[in-house]
């Protein structure tokens, strides 16, 4: 089923590629770092570009103050005359992770720019792909129908400023704006294709519980000559509590953290080997060799199926040049877990904290903060949504669309589905060389233009099917 | 024996107090911080400034350059006439330690002030004992009997700008400079006294091996939740490889470390355990209650006579507010081991290496760099030099000087031996609670006056007994 307008809407959206990607750069020049609070303006900022864009095409567009950074919500009412299939709840996230170590950025990273790769032209910036490029796929393919046939279909627009700093505020925005959200799914794009040439829907999502420690020692530096031996040293206490979170077999220490993981169906594990992941070419972009991680498990289980714990940063002592004999008064780390469907957080959570405090040394003292805590996700593969976003994949592509699972979290699609009953639509176009959260971060031009364009169809046909 | 000229020196350190004290202020001042090549300049700057201290008391002073830092020598004859007894060479450093974490000092480090503290008045300033107070204690002590009857004894003045950092340069310029070093023993104060009111001579240091270890993961910074399970995570890596660096007793579990470890004799245990140390209110004032290292040493011991291993650093991944969700691309540490005399340095290295090396998850890899290495050092208690020591400071505290182990390094002790053949008077004027290393670095001024005092009275009982 194809809308009679579909191809105006794709042919507007070739001939508007450089408008796009102006547009895209605008964007991308705001350094919308959530994390750090003297960037708080630029966040600001990001949200009314956002409302700004959406405004320009027809929505009734805000910008809604949270405790944190605020969150941007258009609405549209699709064709004059009513209601003509699904309303969509399009969610996406305007901040950003910080930038650092910029020492390593080739192009400073809130200066956006197309640069040459070995599949083509690539834009280059924090926030390319997650989650400022794939929102603008969306802002685009809308613009599109808006400047061509009109939006087909009720459209809902929601923007947040805090997925990167865990969504703190987003919750209690959902419970509050429920009535302004009612829509009959959520469609997310903050996912990878399978790989450049093959599009893909997301159904499975692992959680994270984010953690940070900190050991306190003496109350202040000491001299290492003068107190070693007899002064408590919290790296030494640090590094004794974390150096055994993993067995020699890399499975995570922590009591019963397995208890509730279950094994992936065996319909699923075929369909995964079915994919032909190549591990060593999925390590060797990244300098490696040999895989770390559970070693009884498949590569596909240990990044989509399996739980994890990963120390994203550790500090303590002197890390400048040269020799400094010191003992520190404390040490800390951020300590992350991915959790599986089932898994609950809090439960992880309070087995660290034990495993820590069994695991220190006499006399020292610890303390173990949660960041975020989201569970793992399953999304339902045989539903009509589903179904319609393979097809217009399918179309895009001129090949059939997998169904994969992914290692990241995007802990709101539980809250989408407690909060306001919805499921989720995770339809997304990053590759995994697009370096997120890392420097160089990239978004392919092609993945950008066909994304956009497979948006416009999955309009097209759920308002052809409505 | 008492130098008939003796009674006027002191005399005039005490009416000289003020001068004493602005002379070191301008010393202070200087932020000669050896670890950070940006201040090259003020390690230039603070040898020009002990060279024309010396020149403006009667020595033939220069500056001389080295590899890194320069050294700065000043020679006095003695009195008119000849040799009136021994020839002393003494020996500090002008370089201090990097003043960080700067936000934990109640004043600016190099901007000396005159405290109210528990016991009395105290410098506070990077470096106001550590070494260039005690430097400048030595430099009163001769400016008064220059002053007065004349300096004593035909005495040598060696000062190096790079203690903190190895002293990488000094062993080179020993050999080059051996005609101008004759001497017959060498003096340094960078050592403390038992307490604020039992002077000492310390006959025992430890030494210190310094290594960095940097463990390599993939070759750019991921996403933890793309790669998490499958990608080699180095501060896993580092905290698996540190983490098993002691055992529950303990004990640093490297293989062979404690084969060349000798239990102190008899004879110097009953010493120990007479002065009657009090390890919890030791702990108490940093903080701590509950005693480190090895359960089954005595404390003084720990201190003294046992080798440790402590990291004194530790980086990697993302250390500022929030949370981000990294895989760090490299992690490294900063990793010191204390040794006592027979411990051999190179052994001790090369078993680390083999640690980590047999630690390392598979496909991790790791580099560990020998930043310095020095040996444990003992000093021969029934020397000549000594029994002056000793009397000289009974003489000024009213109380036996006790013989005492030193838990830090003076890794030139050794070199002095070794190259000079000569041996080392260790009195220092320091106090477990100074501070060293740490913010807010302080010397009683109390310790630097009667340290002065003391420093004159060894010139007068040496020319007299000379």
């Amino acid at each position: 089923m194809t809308h009679p307008a579909l191809p105006r809407a794709l042919d507007r959206l070739d001939a508007d590629r450089d408008g796009a990607l102006d547009r895209l750069f605008d964007f991308l020049r705001i350094p919308s770092i959530s994390a750090q609070p003297d960037h708080a303006g630029d966040c600001a900022a990001a949200a009314g570009w956002a409302r700004d864009a959406l405004a320009g095409m027809g929505f009734t567009a805000t910008v809604r103050p949270t405790a944190g950074h605020p969150i941007v919500l258009g609405h549209h009412p699709g064709p004059a005359g009513g209601k003509a299939g699904p309303h969509l709840l399009y969610y996406g996230h305007y901040d950003v992770q910080p930038p650092d170590p910029l020492d390593l950025w080739h192009s400073p990273p809130f200066e956006p720019v197309l640069a040459d790769g070995p599949h083509g032209k690539r834009i280059v910036a924090r926030g390319a792909v997650d989650d400022k490029g794939q929102v603008a796929m969306i802002l685009e393919a809308l613009r599109a129908w808006h400047a061509t046939g009109g939006i087909p279909l009720p459209v809902t627009v929601l923007l947040e400023g805090e997925e990167e700093v865990g969504s703190v505020n987003l919750a209690p925005f959902l419970e509050s704006a429920r009535a302004e959200l009612e829509a009959d799914f959520v469609v997310v794009s903050d996912t990878n294709m399978w790989d450049r040439d093959t599009p893909a829907v997301t159904t499975g999502l692992r959680g994270l519980l984010y953690t940070e420690i900190e050991v306190q020692g003496p109350s202040r530096d000491l001299h290492s000559g003068l107190y070693g031996g007899l002064a408590l040293n919290p790296i030494n206490a640090l590094t004794a509590v974390l150096g055994g979170l993993h067995d020699a077999a890399g499975r995570v220490t922590l009591p019963g953290f397995y208890d509730a993981v279950r094994d992936i169906p065996a319909a699923q594990a075929a369909e995964w080997a079915a994919l032909g992941f190549d591990a060593a070419a999925f390590l060797g972009e990244i300098g490696l060799a040999v895989p770390a991680g559970e070693r009884d498990r498949t590569p596909l289980e240990r990044l989509w199926a399996r739980p994890t714990a990963d120390i994203n940063g550790i500090w303590g002592g002197y890390a400048g040049p040269g020799a400094k004999t010191v003992i520190a008064a404390r040490a800390g780390a951020k300590v992350s877990f991915r959790l599986v469907p089932d898994q609950d957080p809090q439960a992880v959570l309070d087995a660290f904290r034990r495993s820590v405090a069994n695991r220190l040394p006499p006399g020292a003292h610890a303390t173990v903060t949660c960041d975020s805590a989201g569970p793992g996700i399953r999304v339902a593969a045989d539903t009509p949504m589903v179904e319609a976003a393979r097809a217009a994949l399918a179309d895009e592509y001129g090949r059939p669309a997998v169904l994969i699972g992914g290692g990241g979290s995007i802990p709101v699609v539980e809250s989408f589905r407690r909060i306001l009953g919805l499921d989720t639509l995770l339809m997304g176009f990053g590759l995994d060389d697009d370096a997120i959260h890392s420097p160089n971060e990239k978004f392919d031009l092609r993945c950008f233009q066909k994304g956009a364009r497979a948006h416009a169809r999955l309009l097209g046909r759920l308002a052809a099917a409505g």
